[in-house]
């Protein structure tokens, strides 16, 4: 029997096998974040630079993320290209290394991401080899206009950050799917495991969850469902979904037994 | 690190590790069957009686399910509930076991099923010791009534059989699982791995997926996709699903990096 | 110009202009049912026996509905098919005509109606002479017993009755309004206009609303809007909605005005 | 009896009654157009310039449409911002007044508009004195910058232009509605009068229907059922929706007329 491995992701130069990303916001303590990524099998995980603190020996997140995980530091905070830039360069410099998740925020209801200075901040930091994946609306003239700018990926919104709100942009990150070269990465809004398993069967290269597991009763279980449920979904996709139909098709012979 | 395995299903006697039941129909060949059993880890397959061909020595698909694996055969072809009686007397007599799948149809088109007869012929059949799974409308009436009939789990749709069409009775589900003091397994309609995670999510005990499985370009690594897709929802659903918010929730600090 | 008439829809001998059927439950105050019926252009109102007080002279509900609306007494608070027959009977006796919802209820969360028993009321009071009008699950089968019972039509829900959850077994309706041959009049759970008129532009006959106007801040106005969508709803069924498309279709020319 | 008027939507100084605005593109013949103004009722016609043959006296789309209806010349074919700019003052010249609908577009698989060109151009025109509506994707940061751009409404899309599949940008529409100071008209994708009573419901100012009327059997009649509908979704709007419920909510007296 054929082993059912699924297809590495690569991105940044890197070979990932998991295509869940995780975050380390809002967990009741940052003890739980090993376990997290234990269970949900994530090698990427995400961390706002302003947690990352260097002289404090003790109370630093970078304590709980084993070296083997691929660091995502974030932008948070940013409300223009120029801070975002100068958060990522900062980052770089304290050891963080060169990939770097660009969120540039202006709206402090729904977090909603700003394309333009999205683009902008892009275009200079992958012009000095930074490994950019920005955080975005579902726009697809914004998605092109980043990968012009080089972009390594696409981090479209599901719903609004920590909502939990699900795929609510379904039909737009269907058409980024189909339309955008680079891999498409579903960031913020998903709530549920079932929600990362679409994602994933529509297409999306990789989910990252924060809030969901976060938020969770029991976080590490919720991670090790999320681990499964994404793979599960790139799985599906990989294995070609069948047909739809408006009206039933028998499983089982319906002439019946008795009748014959 | 605590481990994380799920908790068994206990169902006619019987301790199952894996939530989803799989089918023996519309393969394009039988001998996909035992590769489905082994990727999916299912322990349950439903079988049309028809198809179980005892003179046959070759053709029949009982050569292709595993021992090891409980036989689930189906009254497919019963249009009442006597028939379904016969059928499963029947399968019972030909050494397939005592549990039975009723699937009582009169409507060839959507194969929806008859509420009525599938009561009587369950009250029948739980007298003699089957162990009865009937399929079902997701009508709550009904359902109580299976209950009282001495059913061992109810078996509602999420679509018509074969549709692959997915959870389009949700609202019906819910309140079946809210209501009946049976296990609630999903059985008909499921298309894809997301759409069963999500039937875990809401608390169902199983699903039974056929035709989303044989159905797809990859069988077998669609039936891996499953396997892992209702484990995951199970998990999620013993794990405790966050909040819904209308608004964003930070997962990072927001009051920026640069701006204290 | 033609004139855009809707085409009358004719129930128990009735011909009616209005496919709208208001209730009287749950108002702040009867004094606004005249307005309701008058604002919606509803001509047939449901009324529970039980708030008919004929004795009373001043309050009873009787007094707020003109005599050319068409009155429908429902069996609410029924549990049985004998329960409900015996309602009907005294609705008629006490000159309420001969229309009878049946409403046949055993659970008193939910409010789901019992299929079996609603069946057999249905088939006492159509050899009697009623205009049988049944509250059903959207089941098929139970539908098509409703059929052979003598029903004038079948009342499936939309989602349980006063939960404003809307059209929540969209699957199921969209099956029994296919397959059977009665009006299929969606009653219960409709909250809003948007899914009144969505159950007429799937071929509904009719929609009963009653919680959804009587919990508005403003009732009358509502009513109103739900007298225009459902008149909309029913225009759209008949002139025939265009086909919906993955990609995007220009309604202007494209090549522009400027490139030519 | 009060009387149930819709409040007047004053856009661009003229005081609209209905909310509905109405297109030019894909009749079968242009002969249909007075017909579906009059009756959707609509006072405001969009038509892309290109179609305004001012030379031809008989095959000009302009015949047909009433002096009295506002004219909203589009600049379809514009990829740029400064196309559009050319396109608005091109149509002002031309005797096609001062309202100008600004899509600005280069992505010719789903007709996606440009946030980003869209800003510009509407930056410029308003200065210039042309009453702004400018297409956008359901972002918010480009909403804003139409805000501060000078626009007079902003016209999101529900769908790709011409799909017919409705309110699939829903979550992004609430935010839109809820966080922007200028009236929200839903344009592009709205495919039955169901998807355009509930943009009206959930606060949209109006809506652009044009591929749903002109791709329908008839179109006439369409055009009456989206005139009704958009009515009732703004009286609905103004009724005050009641609440949602989980369990079912009695309509009807419960505890029963006959256990009494």
């Amino acid at each position: 029997m054929a082993e059912y491995h699924l297809d590495p992701f690569v991105l940044g130069g890197r070979t990932l096998t998991s295509r869940l990303f995780v975050g380390t916001g809002k967990y009741a303590s940052d003890h739980l974040i090993p376990d997290v990524l234990a269970q949900s099998g994530s090698e990427v995980i995400t961390v706002a630079l302003r947690r990352v603190d260097f002289a404090a020996s003790t109370d630093n997140v970078m304590r709980h993320i084993p070296k083997t995980v691929q660091l995502l530091p974030n932008t948070s905070g940013a409300r223009t290209a120029e801070e975002a830039v100068r958060i990522a360069r900062l980052a770089r410099a304290a050891g963080c290394g060169n990939w770097i998740k660009i969120e540039v925020i202006a709206d402090n209801k729904y977090l909603l991401p700003d394309g333009y200075e999205t683009v902008k901040a892009t275009e200079i930091l992958a012009r000095e080899d930074f490994v950019v994946l920005p955080y975005i609306s579902p726009d697809l003239m914004v998605a092109k206009a980043l990968v012009d700018a080089g972009a390594a990926a696409v981090m479209p919104l599901g719903a609004p950050i920590g909502s939990n709100r699900g795929l609510q942009t379904k039909e737009l990150l269907r058409i980024l799917i189909a339309e955008i070269a680079l891999p498409v990465i579903v960031d913020a809004g998903i709530g549920r495991p079932s929600e990362a398993c679409e994602a994933m069967e529509m297409g999306a290269a990789a989910c990252l969850v924060n809030t969901a597991i976060a938020s969770a009763n029991d976080p590490v279980a919720m991670a090790k469902a999320f681990g499964d449920a994404v793979a599960a979904g790139r799985q599906a996709y990989r294995a070609g979904v069948g047909p739809i139909s408006q009206l039933a098709q028998a499983s089982s012979p319906l002439t019946g037994f008795l009748h014959s």
